[in-house]
């Protein structure tokens, strides 16, 4: 199979085809797609009766909608056995265990493949460090390949693979089929004919930081995380940024919104890579920002971290400056966007607490609109790969938007 | 009648209460809606037949919600005497020219009170110059109100107001019934209590940008103008700025997106009222920008327009430098929300054109998507009072989405 003829990203389900369905009930459609989201959308396991519940639609045909969710491995049944207050046994609905998607990462310092459930579980997966800054794509990309295949061997058998999607530092197409351009990696111009097949797909492709974001707007797929409105700053060798308002993406125009590493801290600042100057990622990129504080590149956040607790003044320094350099920077992004909740992802989530207590005071003073509604600071946690479980992410959601392609026939 | 039991902005319709309607068919509202939208929408008279064509509806159908839409006043009937291909007479169909909003506005340095129609005409209006920097609301209110009783008295007899509207250059309540901070008047903390009665309402007031922004995203209401995505920059004594994506305005969670002339150009620039440092008010806002011209601070843009051509070095290098600032705050912005397109309102209008080619070299040096979308700035026009016709357009663009509340009864 060549990379041409490869299906894109997404697998046909096995159980009915789009073709055939233009017949059917869309109504059918929608309502699978209710009883799927509100499942997932639950901490905690739902019986039929909570989702008749929830869905204001009648227990027997939640019933007829669950039997073809679960035929389809879209949910799944837990044994019954616990008794709820009338005293009848109720059957726990869950996220099918059995269905999952591939998610890749490329990123300056490493390449990454794991497999997530539809439970929001890391059922397979490896990180391998690398150098990548400047690299060719055609030497990398094989080797991505290659540790998908190697994750993909580790699976469980059974779990059918729905899609793959692939979490790239730049900008990518609107279709999500081409990387325009990923200046740290050096890259540009790289269309779906270039992309390695794995699982039997071409993945699709996405911003790292629009898909790390998923990663905080969802705790699983289709479960809401604590935080609805916020601006996510992935750290790495560049700075990604991503939107989130009302727990969806805003992708701007072409799908390119969020590039707040190169909005400039100080036109006169140093020389960037994009052709601009003084951009925010020549400030706290990675490199950036270990260097300034003393410390070598390829330091970790948490070096650094460990480095400025000790009182290493070139840390403690670098902090402080990388506070102000964010401050400045984040501070017109809340002033353009009116969401004053900031999550720091990457590098900058290893030294967040760090950065916090200048930084918030900097967006204070900084917003208009502080008085009344206090801009917020948060560290993303320190998953070094939550492209890769974005990308993942991405591909399940279509799963559930869409779950009558994998229920059972009608 | 005390301002406290004022209705608010959006008075009742004469034909059928919101309450009686409860019971009426949603459907009728929705293609009532659909109907006065499609005539609305359209740069050219509508015969019936048309908008049957355009919604998808029988001729009956649209006949009965035309009557009914006519007998409101929502749309008007021109004479017939048009043959059409088939040698028919057809009935031209108009956005009713009965119903009409008010908009107000308080500036810097003006007053404005004007009266649009649902064709999007001014039908009676008045600006009076004024310094109100600094000023007292309790002073400069009833003196709006006095403006704006005068417009009213211009008004034709049949014309009836549907609303009242309020453009403030600063930040509002997400309600619409109190400003929270104007920074360049001085206000603060202004309850719907301290507003003024017009026309028998309490006007809703809106920010300066989001408002002028609608004159660009409608050229009448429900008529779009030729962009769809921009950002607006108002230029006053203060910067304003609007986000429209899709023609829609772009709040962010309270509404106070768009704050764009708050953004540093240079944190270690000038000191900003708002608290902050290097803000681009500082650098373009109509005083700063004159100044640096070496003309008076109550000089036009017009005025810098004609130095600047003139050869005057201080008016070239300050439309240099005011080119500069804005395409490092605005690169920002189109990196942030990938919206390449800005408009300029105000006195930056009457510049636009020789601030133009600078700016786009610099939005296209700064912005990382720029290779393969090349952002443009374009002049918003030269109205002095857009935010008071915006203020006006949003009041009647309510009267489009419910029509039902002014149409016949079913």
């Amino acid at each position: 199979m060549t990379s041409a003829t490869a299906p894109r990203a997404r697998v046909p389900g096995p159980a009915v085809g789009r073709e055939s369905r233009a017949t059917q009930s869309s109504l059918r459609e929608a309502n699978l797609a209710l009883v799927a989201a509100t499942v997932c959308a639950s901490a905690e396991p739902l019986s039929r009766a909570d989702v008749a519940g929830r869905t204001s639609m009648t227990r027997s045909t939640v019933s007829r909608l669950v039997d073809d969710l679960v035929g389809g491995g879209v949910l799944d049944e837990l044994e019954p056995g616990v008794v709820t207050g009338r005293g009848r046994p109720a059957t726990p609905l869950v996220p099918g265990a059995g269905i999952a998607a591939l998610g890749l990462q490329v990123d300056a310092g490493f390449l990454a493949a794991r497999v997530l459930d539809l439970r929001g579980r890391v059922v397979a997966g490896r990180v391998v460090d690398g150098a990548f800054v400047g690299s060719d794509p055609t030497v990398v990309l094989p080797l991505l390949a290659a540790l998908a295949d190697e994750v993909l061997a580790d699976l469980a058998p059974g779990i059918r693979l729905v899609g793959a999607g692939l979490a790239l530092p730049g900008l990518v197409s609107p279709s999500g089929t081409a990387l325009l351009v990923a200046p740290n990696l050096g890259w540009a111009d790289l269309e779906a004919g270039h992309l390695p097949v794995v699982g039997g797909m071409v993945p699709r492709v996405g911003n790292e930081a629009d898909l790390a974001a998923r990663t905080v707007a969802e705790v699983a797929p289709g479960r809401p995380g604590p935080l609805a409105d916020f601006v996510y700053l992935s750290g790495e060798v560049g700075i990604g940024g991503s939107l989130v308002l009302d727990g969806r993406g805003m992708p701007g125009r072409h799908g390119w919104a969020g590039e707040i590493g190169h909005v400039p801290v100080d036109p006169d600042g140093p020389a960037c890579p994009c052709g601009s100057t003084g951009c925010l990622e020549r400030y706290v990129g990675r490199a950036a920002l270990l260097t300034a504080a003393g410390l070598p590149p390829t330091a970790s956040g948490r070096d650094l971290a460990d480095a400025a607790r000790a009182g290493e003044p070139s840390a403690v320094s670098a902090v402080a400056r990388a506070a102000w350099a964010l401050g400045v920077v984040l501070a017109g992004v809340v002033n353009v966007l009116d969401i004053p909740a900031v999550v720091l992802g990457g590098h900058l989530a290893q030294v967040a607490d760090l950065l916090r207590p200048d930084l918030e005071e900097h967006l204070r003073t900084r917003s208009l609109s502080a008085r009344w509604v206090a801009p917020t600071v948060t560290s993303a946690g320190e998953d070094p790969a939550a492209g890769a479980s974005g990308a993942a992410l991405r591909e399940l959601s279509e799963v559930l938007a869409h779950p009558a392609d994998w229920a059972g026939a009608a």
